[in-house]
C-alpha cells in the first residue's frame, strides 16, 4: 500500500516554520504498520497544491494533506482539491454548529470569515475538530481512470489540532479501510551507555534466526541514546518480538532503560515515585537543562525538590557549602568540586539523590589541561558521594543534551543499584 | 528561478528523525533572495530516490539532494544520480587524502569503509566536509532535452557537516551561478508582547506606500513572539527596508526586542553584559526552563550568578527565605510568594536584577480559583520588586515556554526601564 504525505504552506517554504507533521505522521503510520512513502512540502499557491496532488492521485491509494483549511484568503487546499476532484461545496450545518460553539465557549463572538470552514465538498466526511474550527475532511476521490487512490484525507495545519484529530478519527477510518494483511508489532528498546555500532555487534549475531525469519531489526542512535526497533508481521510477529525482546535484555542488560516512547526522565520520575525517594540537583555548566528535563514530566513534583544552578564560584559556595579550598586547589571543574556540589545539594535539600554537574561548555573558557567538553558529573546518596569524568566536546547546546543525559544515565544506575 | 529540495533516509519516512534540513535550508534561500519551490522526503531505496530526482530534473533549475553519501550500505545517493546522470565514478585523491587526515586527527586508523567516500562522479566539483568524511558534489547534470536543470548539489545529511559546507562552500557557486535578477534586502523585527492580529494591525496602514511600490512584508506567530518581515528587491530595496523598519519601529516602540535571528536569551545577556549587570533566577513551574535558556548563550557567565529551582515549598524557604506565612496565606502560587521569592534570589545573589516563576504547569494541581495555566512572575531590582499575573492554559511544555518568554520579556522592560 502507498501513502503518499502533502504539507502545504507558504511559511514552510520560506523556513519560517518547521514543519513536524512529516515525523509526526509518518512514525503513527510506522508503528501501526504502514510506511509513508513521499512527503511533499509545496506553498500555498493554487498551481503547487494542484500538481503535488495531481501527482499523488496518480501513484498513491492513500493520501494525507495538511494545512490550508482555515479561514483566511491564503488557506486553498479545500476549494482546490473539490476543484480538482469536480467535487461542489456546500454548508454543512453541523460544522456551522460547532465552529459557533467554539466561539461561545471562549465567549466570543463568531467572526463572519470562520464561516467559510463549514463548506463541505460534497461526498466528504467530516471530523470535527476538537482544538479549533477547521474540521478534517476524509474523500474517495472516485477519479478512475489510472488513480489507485482510494481515500484522501485533509487535515488542519496546527499540530495540536491535527494531532487528536488524526489518532481519535482518522486513524479508525483508516485501519478500516486499509486492513493490515497480516499482524503487526513493533517494539521499540531504549538503550544508552553504548554507542550504535556496539549495540549492532552485540545483538545482532544472537538475534539472525529471528530476522532470518523475516523479523525487521532497526537501529536508531540519538543523542546519548540508541533505539533497538523489532518489527514482527504475520502469524508468529508477537512470538519472534518477544523472543528478540527477551534477548536484548538479557545481552545488554541495565543499557536498557525502557521501552517504546519513554524518556529517561520519565523514567527517573518513574522509578523515583514507584520507591517513595526524592532527587535535588545542582547544575553548573548544564544551567537548568536537566531539571528542566525532570519537570517536564507531569508528576514530576512529587520526587523533585529542588535545583540549585549554581553558575558562579560564589553561588557554589553559598548554595552548596562547597568549600573555598576546594574551588582554589582542584577548580570549579574537578571531582572534589562535583562531589562537594553532589553532597551539599543532598544535604541541603534532604533528597535521597543529588546529581551534580559542573564542566567547560565552551566555545570559551578551555585550557590545555580541561579543554573545552571536560565535564565532572557527581552522584550523592545514603552510601556516599561520586563523580564521573565525560568528554562532551559538542556546540554548547550538544553538550549539554549530551551532559543531561549522561548525568541522568548515572542517576538511573545509582537509583537501581547498578554498578 | 526553481528550487527544488529533495530529503533522502529511510528514517525520515519511518518517523524517527525530524527533518531539519527542510526548514534551514528554505531559511537560507530565502534569507538570500531565492524561494524554494518544492521539498520532497523519499526513502533510501533506488527506486524511490530516482523517481524524485528524475522529475525534479524536468522542472527545476536548481536541485539540492541532502543524505545518502556516507559509507554504508544504505547510502546510495551518489551512485544513483551518477547512473541517471550517464557519468562514471573515480576515485578523488584529494578527498582519500582528507579522509585520512580526518581520521589520523582523532588518533584513529580509517576503516576501509569510509574509502567508498572519495568516489566522485565524472566532473563533479567536490566540497570538503569540514565536519566528517563524506564530501558534498556539485553537478551540472546536462540532461540536455526539456530538462532546466543547471546545477545538482549533493550534501551530506547531519546538520553539523551540511551547513558549514552549505553555508561556506556552496552558497557562493550558487550565488555566482544564479545572480539575483536586482538588489534583495530582507529584514525581521522581533516583537513580544502583542498579538499577530494585532500587530498587523498597528502596521500594515502605515507601510501601504511600501507595500504598494512593491515591498513584501509578512508576519509569522511564534510561541510568544510576531516575527515583521520586510522583502525589498530592486534599486529601492534598501531604502524601503529602512523606511519600513523605521516605521514599525516608532509604532511598536519597545515591543521590537530585537531584529533578524536574535533570540529573547541573547537580548538579556546582550543587554546585561553591555551594562555590566547581573541576574539570578527563582523558578518553580519552569524548573530551569529559563536557566537552560540563559546560559544557551555563549558567555553567559558574565551576568549569570545563580538560578534556584525551588519546587517544593520547603526549597522557597530555605534558599529564598520566602516566609511560611506568605506561603499559609497565600499559597505558592501568588503575588505575594512570587515577589518574595525573587526579593530573596535577588538578595542572596547579590544580583542586580532577579525574576521569578510560580505557577501550575497542570496536568494536575488546579483548583477554581488557581486553574491549571495560571502563573506569577516577579521582578526584583534596586527599585523593589513586582509581579506579574499570566495565564497560560497550554499543554506542559508549551506553558513552560510561553511562561519564559514572559519572564525574559518582563526582565527586559526592567533593565530598559520601560514600564
Amino acid at each position: 500500500m502507498r501513502i503518499e504525505l502533502i504539507n502545504t504552506g507558504s511559511e514552510l517554504m520560506l523556513g519560517r516554520v518547521l514543519n513536524t507533521h512529516q515525523q509526526w505522521l509518518c512514525r503513527q503510520f510506522a508503528d501501526r504498520g504502514y510506511t509513508v512513502n513521499r512527503q511533499v512540502a509545496v506553498d500555498d499557491s493554487g498551481p503547487a497544491i494542484e500538481g503535488a496532488v495531481r501527482e499523488a492521485l496518480a501513484r498513491a491509494e492513500l493520501i494525507v494533506v495538511t494545512g490550508g483549511l482555515g479561514p483566511t484568503s491564503d488557506d486553498r487546499t479545500r476549494d482546490l482539491i473539490a476543484a480538482l476532484l469536480g467535487r461542489t461545496l456546500h454548508e454543512d450545518p453541523s460544522v456551522v454548529a460547532h465552529i459557533d460553539g467554539f466561539f461561545k465557549s471562549r465567549k466570543r463572538l463568531m467572526p463572519a470569515s470562520t464561516r467559510i470552514q463549514a463548506m463541505v465538498p460534497e461526498g466528504a466526511q467530516v471530523l470535527m475538530n476538537a482544538n479549533g474550527t477547521a474540521p478534517g475532511l476524509v474523500i474517495e476521490p472516485n477519479v478512475g481512470g489510472s488513480s489507485p487512490c482510494k481515500l484522501l484525507v485533509m487535515l488542519p495545519g496546527p499540530p495540536r489540532e491535527l494531532r487528536p484529530m488524526f489518532t481519535n478519527q482518522a486513524i479508525p477510518i483508516l485501519a478500516e479501510r486499509f486492513p493490515l494483511p497480516a499482524p503487526f508489532v513493533c517494539r521499540t528498546l531504549k538503550t544508552t551507555g553504548m554507542g550504535e555500532s556496539q549495540v549492532e555487534e552485540k545483538v545482532a549475531g544472537p538475534l539472525k534466526h529471528l530476522t532470518d525469519a523475516g523479523m525487521d531489526l532497526g537501529y536508531c542512535a540519538r543523542i546519548g541514546e540508541v533505539d533497538v526497533r523489532f518489527v514482527g508481521r504475520g502469524a508468529d510477529a508477537q512470538k519472534q518480538v518477544n523472543a528478540a525482546e527477551s534477548i536484548v535484555r538479557e545481552l545488554l542488560g541495565s543499557l536498557v532503560f525502557a521501552a517504546d516512547d519513554e524518556q529517561l526522565e520519565e523514567t527517573i520520575v518513574r522509578l523515583l515515585t514507584a520507591r517513595k525517594q526524592t532527587l535535588a540537583l545542582a547544575e553548573s555548566c548544564t544551567g537548568g537543562a536537566i531539571g528542566n528535563r525532570i519537570t517536564n514530566v507531569p508528576g514530576a513534583s512529587a520526587v523533585f525538590l529542588a535545583g540549585l544552578i549554581t553558575y558562579s564560584n560564589e553561588a557554589k559556595q553559598q548554595f552548596l557549602g562547597v568549600r573555598a579550598e576546594t574551588l582554589a586547589a582542584h577548580g570549579a571543574v574537578s571531582e572534589e568540586t562535583a562531589k562537594e556540589m553532589a553532597e551539599g545539594a543532598r544535604r541541603k535539600t534532604g533528597a535521597d539523590f543529588a546529581i551534580s554537574v559542573t564542566g567547560i561548555a565552551g566555545p570559551g573558557g578551555g585550557t590545555p589541561e580541561k579543554p573545552v567538553g571536560t565535564v565532572w558529573i557527581g552522584i550523592a546518596s545514603a552510601n556516599g558521594a561520586t563523580a564521573h569524568r565525560r568528554f562532551n566536546a559538542f556546540d554548547r547546546e550538544t553538550f549539554k543534551n549530551v551532559t543531561s543525559q549522561h548525568a541522568l544515565d548515572l542517576l538511573r544506575r545509582q537509583i537501581l543499584g547498578i554498578v
